[in-house]
């Protein structure tokens, strides 16, 4: 059976300015978007003919092929979570799926992510509207936000492997410190320290200010081509090596404290089918960027993806480790944390940075590199390598 | 670059009972209908790990794996339109992308469609909702209803090629004639006139009663697998030889009279990359399963999918042509119009049912069948064979 191993490429980034308010549209930060990504790819409007997006982004296909002028397409599909049938929780979506590149059902794709947080509605403040299932049987005891919902995951963690708020912060510190270097990120100059994260109000304990992402107003995209096709483009290639997509039996959502094992959520299950169809391991990843909505995703996501063993994610940020120079360089744009919060899109254009050797926090020599999707909620991967 | 031709098959079709009113949610009855192709399949649910559903499915992949006892998921995916994003307007789901499978990203692939039409709202009647563009140009001027939009498609199409209502009654006739055949559609035991047709009320002119699709409470899935798995099943494999989308340059969704051309529409789109890909001509199509919400949409799709030239449509359907023993059999089952509107998912499975020769109204020795969703919107087809 023919695999998608290397079979298709990043070829074009493109994103917005990110702030906590943006003057434009959604439908108009995503076109912005699309136009940068196809002109860093050196690619024409009209040879677009696929297109993925997520069941969340406002902006649909037959809206944004018209308004960016794309061609004929002959696929366009979505990813669903988070929340938009679920729970109405936020939650990053997917890495766009390869797969019609890779057997022929488009040549040019393009997958983006437009999202008016920063100065848009907060869900759950409506609260006449009709409640979800499971949402019914959670909100009523005050599980009104992800951050309470994710708060009670990492206080189950903390009791089970002795993970501590330093572990934490190790997180967020080493995703503020990729921002400082980055002048696109929303905390470009606003260093962390250690006494302002451990002084910082809760926003659902164990959670504080900084454990929390940012709320942004931006659009990014990005251009995938075959890899046959990639070696016209005007950029260096970054190749999709391998992709996945997980949603466990028996998954429950972000309030999977349900399950008997809430602390293996889908990250256990997409990297299984992903390590299974990769050439190299965890230990080969030369930089990643983990979905950061929340700090605890870190540690669950480390274990999930294989980088140490069950209940050693915390432990595994010590020492610098997610720092440049350090074991596993981690969300080297800033990450949701501290760069932007665009649904994680800001995590696929920054490993094609690290891969192009472009960015403003370069690993030195990277080749490979891991972008996830969220922890705790449906969920998928991309190993990209150059 | 790897191809999507015969890599994957159906191996499993199972469907609810139709009715104007059922009473098990939309939920329980997706399960069911899932369920029952999966014993058709002769699959264990905890074997399948991939889903393909649709924007407007309300059911969602999480429910859905929970409810039927699915297993590890590495693939889900939602195709929109009709409607979800776009005006509100029903319209068809593409059959299930089939690459995800042919490229090892899942290796027992569900699709689904549930729907309670026949009992549930009709979107068009709440007039305090904020209209969605291109609908609040529209709407103001008296195009509610997907049947009047295509009305003014229809009365177009009439106008530039003399095509007439018999020619729509043909459409009509051979689909109640194979539902007549069919114990388990909806208009099973009620015979078309001429007579009835010509003299039925409006719905929106010059689209009559019987011009327009049924109103139906139920729901349908298919398995899909690989070719290699697909030897090992119960059932007769039906290969899926080609698949494609369609959503031109340009379109405007069912209101794509503001376009140069209007009645060139997403099926001619789909249907260049089709036969691209595919083995065989139209001339080679033994019976077709074509979206049939409305009786004009086939003439339309008879042209871009190239059984005819342009504006050959209409009269392609005379002198019994879409009847069993003419040219083209038509939506054996009875189709939207007469067997079930569940969005077009019954297209699908009938057409299996055809290639394993167990059709209600067989056609001796079918071996290859066209299926396409809607024209008029952006759409897809399948090239299926035995």
């Amino acid at each position: 059976m023919p695999g998608i191993k290397d079979a298709t490429a990043v070829v074009g980034i493109g994103q917005t300015p990110f702030a906590k308010q943006l003057p434009e549209s959604e439908k108009t930060l995503a076109c912005r978007a699309i136009l940068a990504a196809l002109d860093d790819a050196g690619i024409a409007p009209s040879e677009v003919d696929g297109l993925a997006s997520y069941t969340m982004e406002e902006t649909d296909e037959v809206e944004v092929a018209k308004a960016v002028g794309l061609g004929d397409l002959t696929f366009f599909s979505k990813v669903g979570y988070g929340g938009g049938g679920g729970g109405g929780a936020p939650a990053p979506p997917p890495p766009p799926p390869p797969p019609p590149l890779a057997t022929g059902q488009a040549t040019v794709g393009v997958a983006w992510r437009s999202r008016k947080r920063g100065s848009g509605p907060r869900p759950w403040k409506n609260t006449a509207v009709q409640l979800p299932t499971p949402a019914q049987w959670t909100r009523p005891f005050g599980l009104l936000r992800p951050a309470d919902e994710i708060g009670m995951l990492a206080r189950r963690y903390m009791h089970e492997y002795g993970a501590t708020r330093d572990h934490l912060f190790n997180v967020a510190l080493a995703c503020r410190n990729r921002a400082n270097q980055n002048p696109a990120a929303m905390m470009y100059e606003r260093p962390l320290t250690r006494e302002m994260y451990m002084t910082s109000r809760w926003i659902s304990e164990p959670l504080c200010l900084f454990d929390n992402c940012l709320e942004t107003d931006g659009a990014l995209a990005c251009v995938i081509v075959s890899a046959e096709r990639a070696r016209d483009c005007r950029q260096r290639p970054v190749y999709v090596h391998s992709a996945a997509q997980g949603l466990p039996a028996q998954h429950h959502g972000m309030v999977n404290y349900w399950n008997d094992d809430p602390l293996t959520g889908p990250a256990w299950t997409a990297a299984r089918h992903l390590w299974k169809h990769a050439d190299f391991t965890p230990d080969d990843v030369d930089v990643a960027q983990i979905y950061d909505a929340f700090t605890p995703l870190i540690p669950l996501s480390l274990e999930g993806y294989g980088f140490c063993g069950r209940g050693e994610g915390a432990a595994y940020t010590e020492g610098g480790a997610l720092e440049i120079g350090g074991r596993l360089p981690l969300n080297t744009g800033g990450g949701g944390l501290s760069e932007a919060y665009v649904h994680g899109f800001n995590l696929i254009n920054e490993g094609v940075k690290q891969l192009r050797g472009t960015s403003t926090a370069q690993v030195p020599g990277a080749a490979t590199c891991l972008v996830t999707a969220g922890e705790g909620v449906p969920t998928s991967a991309i190993l990209l390598r150059n």
